[in-house]
């Protein structure tokens, strides 16, 4: 089956671009509660996963070990925007382990944040590694390094860091990885299926039911997560705007080339889904839809108005053109 | 007939993304060479039409009253970045009308020119309307329209301003148009299909070969476009870089949500395209690909590579992810 219309864009009462995509709900069982496009449909889950990389990081012990608490757990989970508040609790995080930029292996990335961006533009400097939205993450897997008393090239695929995500990863969505590709920030990104990733989510949904080692170090991850909405993205991204409207008591996590997932503990859902062309845009409100069709998000919400319901202002600051669900599609 | 698979993006030898479009490619007679897609896909042209919106300034006498010469005219089709040469440029042009940035209603835009954004940003300053990427068309219609003897507000639907780039836009499109969208600029943006554009585009491809008016109109803008392709967008930007590449013998023109439209006089064709998602990423990749199909842009020449060909590369540098045709499409 293919990807179906999800998210259209109309302007002076006529379509103007439509998106594409899959998505899968899935229950404690991990099976499909309801889907649209092809839930079999292989992807990678790019930033979507990082909860899922980040879990041999508490599951080893290395989080216990090393002082890693709930704000650092979040910043591993995190596409951060490079803000000041990012880029100093890395910061310390790479210092209390006698380390610094250098030995993360990310690349610079200029800060999405404004205020950070106007501060490297305007001194004339160059952002750094630190910067990247990756280095919550990264850092994350310098500590589980540490702690195996691994190498510094934590981001090869056969590096002990790697191996202890691929199987984590292949576990938790229930299916060994068709293949791996290299993410945007050097780590090597392992491929699912839309269902793999959702079952993935639900399994952190149900985390708190269960008492082992890799359940509980999910519910940590998810606690982190709500807890710390502001750390996992930025002011004004749309994890962090999304999590703060649901009070905290649903996770939810963007991905490059429009990925995105949530995890609703309340109800042991896990959703998963991805838009064939890639458009943020489009992945945002679709997240948004489905999170509103589960009851999780009220839809009365300005959140919903700015990914969904609202309308889109030109440079002028008059409405142009409007969103729309394409029909069949979480409505 | 729907939108059909264009451009895809792979990663770790797997399919990542995939964008879907229609393209036409015209000839003298207005007829199809070639289709992918459905020809008669209702569209917004957006800036890929400016061209057609500049046909009234230069057919009526107002550029030669009023002593818009080329490069003006070069800017009347631009979308350009808002470096220091093209803000310049319509501020003198503005000077000469006896106007300001205070008679523009296409509203404030950050400049996409590294240096001017820097300069904005660094200086605590706001972006202005002559920034906007379509100041120069703005300024094509102030101009039209003090022509005219017509009021300050060139930019509503029923201004004689707008009335002549109706009628021209029909005539050349060979359709009434559908309707029409309020564009970013606030300007209307009038629809047609993929075959209008393309059927457009082939009139000014072949202008040069008539001697009426508007013929003559179309003939001066293409010049103006291919002599100045730094100011139909700027340094860095595909419009540029490809019109570049190609010697001065191709206009090529991008439009919001992923339109794409080029004229070529040497062979007397027309090309417009859309891709269905709106990402610039996959219209551009489409252009290059039809532009080598039809012998005008040299596989071999560099930007193919940064448009088509060549890898994509993350933040530290490695070879990540590639662009391919997806097969049927322009192969």
């Amino acid at each position: 089956m293919k990807a179906v219309p999800m998210v259209e864009f109309w302007r002076g009462g006529l379509l103007e671009s439509l998106h594409l995509g899959h998505a899968v709900i899935c229950d404690a069982t991990g099976g499909i509660v309801e889907a649209w496009g092809d839930p079999d449909a292989v992807i990678f889950p790019r930033s979507a996963c990082k909860m899922i990389q980040a879990l041999p990081l508490v599951e080893s012990g290395a989080a216990d070990a090393l002082g890693v608490g709930p704000s650092r757990l979040a910043l591993a989970c995190a596409s951060h925007q490079g803000a000041a508040v990012h880029s100093d609790l890395v910061t310390r995080w790479l210092g209390d382990l006698g380390l610094g930029e250098n030995d993360l292996r990310c690349g610079p990335q200029m800060p999405r944040d404004h205020a950070a961006m106007r501060e490297v533009l305007c001194k004339g400097d160059s952002p750094c590694q630190i910067h990247n939205n990756c280095s919550g993450k990264h850092t994350g897997f310098l500590t589980l390094a540490r702690h195996l008393g691994a190498g510094p090239e934590y981001h090869e695929v056969d590096h002990p860091v790697q191996a202890a995500v691929r199987q984590a990863f292949e576990e938790v969505t229930g299916l060994a990885s068709p293949g791996y590709g290299i993410d945007g920030c050097s780590a090597p990104n392992f491929a699912t299926t839309v269902h793999g990733l959702a079952r993935a989510m639900a399994f952190f949904a149900t985390a708190a039911t269960r008492s082992d080692g890799r359940s509980k170090a999910a519910d940590r991850l998810v606690s982190a997560m709500t807890a710390f909405p502001e750390l996992v993205a930025g002011e004004g991204r749309s994890c962090t705007n999304l999590m703060r409207a649901m009070g905290g008591k649903v996770a939810v996590k963007t991905g490059a080339e429009a990925v995105f997932v949530a995890i609703l503990p309340e109800r042991g859902i896990g959703i998963a889904l991805k838009v064939l062309d890639g458009a943020d845009r489009a992945s945002e409100a679709a997240i948004t839809a489905l999170l509103i069709r589960l009851g999780a998000l009220d839809p009365g919400h300005p959140v919903v108005k700015h990914y969904l319901t609202g309308p889109i202002m030109n440079r002028a600051g008059l409405a142009v053109a409007e969103r729309r669900l394409a029909p069949g599609f979480a409505a």
